[in-house]
């Protein structure tokens, strides 16, 4: 099969954006995604727990929630094959296409959704247009969707080009809630990657905009913490209880007064809680769930120890006890210089884009950083790339969305980017 | 049909336990009420909305969660009949035998289970013994299983015997949220009602005890309040966000600060909290609910007043807005003397009450509390009576239980109450 | 000397009034109390450290502060031997009127002033009449100068009398930090003593008011916490603080959380805080004062551990330490019934009490109850009456004032109540 | 007089640190420093309000505690002309060489100390030297002792050199509260200034380190608080006080969980708070002051906005008021480049200076930037310099102390600098 044309492109990212599915729970995203590597043809192809071992995979739901994703995955016409290799939650795939002794490049591409839900409002275009998410709370409101377009862009375009080395695309889930790139940095399918490219289209850039090589992705932890009390009779003896919803809020309150640290750039955020059974028992169990970033990774491990005595302190204001648990965690990652260089050139010589930037600062986390360090660490080079788009709300509210020009406007600039390295690598050989 | 055995009240009553049903779900509890009083024979039986307005209903929750709690009645062998009366929630039912000319006697049980996970533990009898609640997180944790059982065997032990009145059985629902007394008190079966009988079992006093006339029975009003704020990524803009878990923090320590009343004894509990959606989301809402009690309806008022303006802070507090509801509320009420006195003697001749007292207090609330008003305020006498019993922890605990054999003694108990004041009346009468 | 008239009496409350002073700071009202006792004639008169064991004071201010008060007493007149007498800080006094072989009869009366600045405004009767405190942010603003005046006409009128015992009048100092009477319990004036009297004015109730029993002296424990922490530069090294004002905060929330009790009344206050040096130092000291207070001994016990449980967790939550200490503390006592029966039959007998009550809750603490224990455990009886006065705003606030009509009145009660002893204890004689 | 020893300037420094003066009462360094001026010769010398107008002066404390503070210096020898020149709090000094045609050049040293307790430890080298502050809870612990050593050194040295131009030395009172620099650059001896130099030392930079241009010197506000409450007897009526220390807990609380802003670097600190008269009282006043810091002063700004809203949300969260103000304030400010690389080329060539650097972020604020900003703006240029010193422990600590080697070394860098100018001066008009 030939290139895939810009409304083939924009078609697959509506349709993923349709059906928005969270972390470990992609069915329909990797059977669509199965769907259109099949029909541009490569090489290799893993699906799931073919692509990472599932014993790297935490945050898992329940059987039950898979089921119903499931569920939802199959009534919308995801494939039966695929729902059968990925039944246990373990999504995503990587695509390969082998052509010739050149440089092997990664691409990565996360593909997840979250929790959040999407307006209705008629002037949000998935709304208007009729692709907004069928699943209720659930969104994709941070850009993976159209991730998802660009890499199978960049899979059809490299696959149409005089590319003579390897190149694998890498469909990873779970991004949200920092669980995937952990599980795919464990894939053998990366051990020898010389070069690994990714990007993440908007963060505030506008339509453009192109950061070849992002620095300052954050360091980030994310926690969770269970505190356990005692129930009573809220009128008959309260004194006899064991307030766990106190204690949670005393952690809250405590937490946002971590104090900013001189050495850099730091973050807290208590982003869910839930306690209590009825109105009228003192609450014996409360639970909340946060993250901690930072400019470096000693500032987050400084959160994280904070964190920890402040829970503690919490629950112990309340005769609590509390269980606590850093889930996931992400170190700081920066790109190569070099390798950002190639994609700056890529992007000075790419139609469209009208500010090519070298450096920038990412400003924020993704797990993205544990493939650049696994790269990194092996001997390779690793870029993360800001492919700006106009999107008119911050990513992660209700209205976000992507101006969809970027889509073909960033597979080009990755399509040039991997033609630079195949050139240099050809060159460094002579 | 011939009185009820006690090993017939403690079938019941098991029944009723293993299968807890919290407010305005007691779908399996209703039909196993309509089946034994069938079998007893009275000579009116009003079920579910053909027992009080539905539309003074409040808090009835959605039809999915009524359709799966119909399901687990129906497959627990619930009557289809009653099923299709009760469908939209409205359970519960008054039962009515007219035996004559004498005094209208009402007696009132409620009949549902609350939100509490109920212990495996060994020692606890209901698990050893194999009626532990069915229903994950549903237990009768306050003793209205036996509830259901004394009202049962009253009503048996009434028709047997020579009472020359009229009985009216209120098998009331949703007492522990305190919605279901409200609309039972809109009942047209309690016009009538010249002396309202009820009792609870427990609330610390061991079985032999009998309270008859319970005072400061407390008021309470039960409250919700929902924060609204803005989302926005945890990590590239904190500063847009409005935390709405930061509001809510801030409300639970503000409302624990309320301050105590010299007036008297005032209560205030945040029963549950939920809120936010993901761990790297600034959280956008947030839920609450609780109550506050008070010696008086007045104190009730006062606690009303802060809990409003406090939630109303913590709201501006972090830029949020705040929907605050009173989502219902009970008077204070306190037992007639005269009625009381009737059920003191009655204590005194009853076998197995080695402490009768004339009076003490409630010390906690009752949505029975409505209809003591109701009656009262028609020129009709109300009592609450506590019947102690050996619960070896705290109402509203896990591992909360009643002694069985206070189950025939209150029905004793009433009986004999009943008797005297079938007596009283035929000799007021002449 | 003979009776002192009402206007004498009122004399002398307008100039206890003026010279208000604090804790252990009473010179020149002791002074003005000797005078007055010199002038009306007792048999022993025995002045601070003559009165009680100094070793006994605690919360003695330090030799700058006394020095800085015993100038102002000797500028507004004090005597010279008084003042020496009292130097370090352990005023007060005892007077003896011996009289016979009648009972021993203690009245108390405590002397001292609190920390609370007087109105100014012209509605305000000590403004209005220029004798309004003449020291900054101190102020008879309980009563006490009226109990005072009460005292001496007491003194003045049962000399005048046929009692035939011994009068023992205690003039107590540092009630309101509650020091004063942990001394004077120790005083071998106290040993022999049969019928303890006291008195305290208004506590809501209205002139011609009388309560001749309170029961329900409310137990107490005043607390001091210090936090330490860590300075730090604000603006350079945030994090390298610990904080002791974020430590002092979180406390003061934690303590106003801790739930009521199902046992009976409690409270709780933070009264004064103070901490940190510089705004743009992270504060490492700070101070709280604070009381709890309860229906019964074993309601204080209880709160102080919570008070101690949370200023800990509080400490921790911040990385501070924290020293905590209970300053002192007052139990629970209950007039004894037969005495105040006879002030009851006093109260009935005296002009222009038109509402004698025979018990009531006293509903505050008062360190009366250390004298009432002494008295009660070696085997006499002791009472605490209230004397109703029009007090335009409540006890320790700016404009609280007493209805001087009371005074007399109050002098006729107390000694009504004496003569009624006297009789009823030579008729135990016989 | 010829130019100033080391040990000149060390006993300068040590004289200075160990009477440490806060703002508007650095009576004794100004004595200190005008009688070392004196010796020095300059042609012009303005001595508290004629250095700049007393209208400006902001934060003056109470007529009582100057005089306590004018006495302090008094009885350590201070001129009785100086004190009477000072008397109102107006200290510090400008003084002018005026040495021909060449530029105008200022120098900024502030002189006052701050609210700190100094450390007694034997390892504490002012402590073991005995020049540890003789005056109790304030101390040199920032360096501005040091300052004032290195401007009178500057000046004996420019004097004994060949320049060209003026110069200016400003001596500065009050910079720990912020308010001097803002009366000082309303000083009518700024007007004229072509270039204005400044140094702090230490900010965590060793000896021997020069940081030739200081950017980002934070923008900053400084607030003050007060909430005003009900008063209420703490057992009798705690309901109906109005609690200003729950509302100041509150509101410490609150500011401290103002998010990181995505802008840039933030700071919040609330380094004061009392409140409070009794332990028995419900509490109703109490004060708090702090202070906002930012990369930007949009950046504070967007924290004034944040701390006044909460403020006012505590307040009503507890039913007080609250008086809020920002007491001082102070820009962002930054060197000028070319300013910088003059005294980066006089780092290069200064004895000791072994790691020059031409720019550096300052990391903190300093009211310099309001004299900064006031040169810059009438078409002159600013610069400030770091210059490194070990010191044990950070700014603002009880230990903090300089390395006294550092203060020739300073002197040495700024005379250069200055010779510099005056070259590049001569130059130009060539």
């Amino acid at each position: 099969m030939a290139d895939l044309t810009d409304e083939d492109l924009i078609a697959v990212r509506r349709d993923v954006h349709r059906r928005a599915e969270p972390a470990w729970r992609e069915f329909h995203t990797t059977s669509r995604i199965v769907d259109a590597v099949e029909r541009i043809g490569v090489d290799r192809l893993a699906v799931g727990p073919e692509a990472y071992p599932a014993s790297e995979c935490r945050g898992v739901p329940s059987e039950d929630e898979l089921a119903t994703w499931r569920e939802r995955a199959a009534s919308a016409g995801a494939r039966a094959d695929v729902l059968d290799l990925t039944a246990g939650g373990e999504t995503g795939a990587v695509a390969v296409l082998e052509r010739g002794d050149g440089p092997v490049v990664g691409y990565r591409a996360d593909i997840d959704a979250l929790f959040q839900a999407e307006s209705t409002a008629p002037n949000h275009e998935p709304a208007a247009e009729g692709f907004a998410s069928a699943h209720p709370d659930v969104m994709h409101a941070c850009g993976h969707d159209a991730h998802v377009a660009v890499a199978l862009g960049v899979l059809a375009a490299v696959k149409a080009s005089e590319f003579s080395g390897t190149l694998k695309v890498f469909f990873q889930p779970a991004e949200e809630p920092g669980h995937g790139a952990r599980a795919m940095a464990a894939s053998r399918h990366l051990d020898d990657v010389d070069h690994l490219l990714g990007i993440h289209v908007g963060l505030d850039h506008p339509h453009g905009t192109v950061v070849a090589g992002a620095t300052e992705i954050l360091a980030k932890a994310r926690f969770e913490a269970t505190f356990s009390g005692r129930p009573a009779h809220a009128g008959k003896a309260p004194n006899e209880g064991r307030d766990a919803v106190q204690a949670l809020a005393a952690a809250v309150r405590s937490l946002s007064a971590i104090p900013r640290h001189a050495d850099g750039m730091t973050r807290i955020n208590v982003g869910t809680v839930a306690g209590g059974t009825e109105h009228n028992v003192v609450p014996a169990e409360a639970h909340l769930e946060g993250e901690v970033r930072g400019e470096t990774t000693d500032l987050v491990e400084w959160m994280r120890s904070q964190v920890r005595d402040r829970l503690e302190a919490a629950a112990a204001m309340h005769g609590c006890d509390v269980r606590y648990e850093t889930v996931t965690d992400a170190p700081r990652a920066d790109s190569d210089p070099e390798l950002a260089e190639t994609v700056y050139a890529a992007a000075r010589a790419t139609d469209g884009v009208d500010t090519p930037r070298e450096r920038g600062a990412f400003g924020a986390s993704d797990d993205y950083s544990h493939l650049m360090r696994a790269v990194q660490t092996a001997g390779g080079t690793a870029t993360y790339a800001i492919v700006g788009t106009d999107h008119p709300t911050g990513h992660h509210t209700a209205t976000f969305d992507v101006d969809e020009e970027t889509i073909p406007l960033a597979v080009d600039l990755v399509c040039d980017a991997i033609g630079r390295l195949d050139q240099s690598g050809r060159a460094d050989e002579r």
